[in-house]
């Protein structure tokens, strides 16, 4: 393993505290992929505890064909269930990183899409955040439908990625569910996390504030 | 005192730390018991602030007759008052470790029981995270009366684990005061916790929101 | 300096940490005295950030006359604003501990003050965390009008403590200001902190939820 | 580099830190600037994770002429746009101190702004937390529009520093954006910062609450 695996790894149990911590994952819900040697991905098991995941417990898949390439020496463990829509995000958009939220103001955010397949997020600083988006812009995310298992939400992320009034996204809202935001690496990936998070707390919180001044 | 007991113990009082910044225990209120030696259960002290017990102030206790079989050194201790409701969980359930909460969210959404007697849990992937339960079904989960001591409880918890409508559930709401959430270890025990504190926050967030929208 | 005032002062300055991670002491405001040797009491001093206190930077006060017996080496330090308040609780109501809260959710209970002058706390379990009280009772606790300067809050103070209704009352709130809250000991006084936060939000939450539901 | 500013790269770093747990910084906005030898700014790089900045990474400007006079070793790092209202506000008010905030309740509070141009912070004790400022006072805010880069802005926060109404303030609110708060030294800045975002917070819940009661 090379020096700039270990540290990814290294980095990506840090951040799955951080993220705990947020409320971003939580149960054993939730999240981060990174860079692994050789073009692969770094992905955590499922059903555990992500904020005590350890450095020696990642799979590592080749997000061309979803196909594990390297298991962790412990064989209870399974690869998380996001392997689908991490590869499919890594194939389409060349992301390098996503995280995979659970937080509850991603949910939130996700009841008031408008017409029923997406939320436009505006008027605000923080927008300057994401890739290639200025303050002014009027930004659109995909909202889907939440499905029985992560993996059959593979196809839903697919079309939605494929909309034209998308291109911009860095993100994907599953209604019921959360959120998938990458970036082109793990530092992109946090940075987007953060501020689409806070773009989905101020979308809940303005309507709340004008739901009442207008009632 | 096997290694696993003392790991138990260890791990006991971290998670006490972790569910005081979380508001789940405060004051001296709220709790969680985990396996001992032998089949009994750990149990923390009465009256004393949960973040700060130590690895040798737990009991040990008999689930099969509330007994208590080992004292900690400290002749002041006494045990905690939840030990009767740990106790009847383990035998009717088989749980190994229940969480006892105070947080603030618990009280909100028994608050919104239906009927007067349960909440629904819908609509949420978190479901997934209780053992056995889909994102599509329709959790329900007792809320019973406050009495004026826990003790008292054990009896109107015992009547509504005998309630079949109940028979998924992992948790009990009580009225005005909180939950008690188990597990058959103390990992699912604290995944638990973790989903259906999220779960009551989202009743709570949700349920203003329609009301504003409809009011 | 007996090792158990040393230990105080440890606690103490613990304790700021913690209560400002809370938001109870922000700003530089806020903060907590707690018994020094010889019957005196351990005042932090004015204007400074409560959280990065020093053990060695406390004053000691006589509560029988709210004079200063000891000061701390640096003679740019003044004591607290909360001196006359601490001493009065220390001498009416034996207090040998006082926080001095400034956490927002005790500015919006006291906003809720009933007939202007008292809210009542109830349908809680929480209550029973309170030295005396049940959780069937209705606790009042005294909401006095602010003044310009801390001092002169004293003479209210000691109205209200006066005041049959609040004879089981652990706590003082003062409108647009925050709460003294007091204890027989640090301990005590740390619960009731916990308990009374608790009981604040409460009380906000659900008025909250009660107008929305009967608007 | 003298022993002091030193001194203050640690604070600066550990304050960011903080911040970020409070959610004044967050992505890779908002920061805080602080006095370096000579009478220049310490300034932290544009485009990095605040909480993440190291001791080695500020620039250091002259605030007479926002000229960088020192830059760190790191060439890939360019100074923060907040460069010209740091120097701006030292110019103009003497500030040595100067905290940019992206927190969620900044925006907020700027949504209600009064006459489209402040907001008026009355009736809580904390606003004695802000130099010159007594708690029956009525402090004025200016609010004023963003622009799509913050440089930009500096014409507009040099405008409402020269109106007489806000000859008292030691913050500007940005709607949409967050807020830029000062002090003649980075205690006070700290301090002022914690004060105004309580005041932000309070103004935001208690102006739901009177919408609620009068609805």
């Amino acid at each position: 393993m090379s020096d700039t695996e270990r540290a990814t790894r290294d980095l990506l149990v840090e951040l799955l505290g951080q993220f705990y911590a947020k409320g971003w994952v939580s149960g054993t819900g939730g999240g981060i992929c990174g860079p692994a040697d050789g073009g692969g991905l770094l992905l955590a098991p499922t059903g555990v505890h992500k904020e005590r995941v350890r450095q020696d417990e990642f799979f590592t898949v080749d997000p061309r064909d979803d196909r594990v390439i390297k298991t962790p020496g412990n064989p209870d463990l399974r690869p998380s269930e996001c392997k689908g829509i991490f590869c499919l995000a890594a194939r389409d958009r060349g992301a390098r990183s996503v995280v995979h939220s659970h937080a509850l103001s991603a949910v939130l955010a996700g009841d008031l899409a408008a017409g029923g397949d997406h939320v436009a997020l505006r008027d605000l600083e923080m927008l300057k955040g994401i890739r290639g988006v200025g303050n002014r812009d009027v930004h659109l995310l995909p909202v889907i439908r939440n499905t029985p298992r992560e993996a059959e939400l593979v196809e839903h992320v697919a079309s939605v990625l494929a909309d034209d009034r998308f291109s911009g996204a860095f993100a994907v809202l599953v209604a019921d569910h959360g959120a998938y935001i990458w970036g082109e690496d793990v530092w992109e990936a946090k940075r987007h996390a953060a501020v689409y998070h806070y773009l989905f707390e101020a979308l809940v919180a303005r309507r709340d504030r004008s739901t009442e001044v207008t009632a």
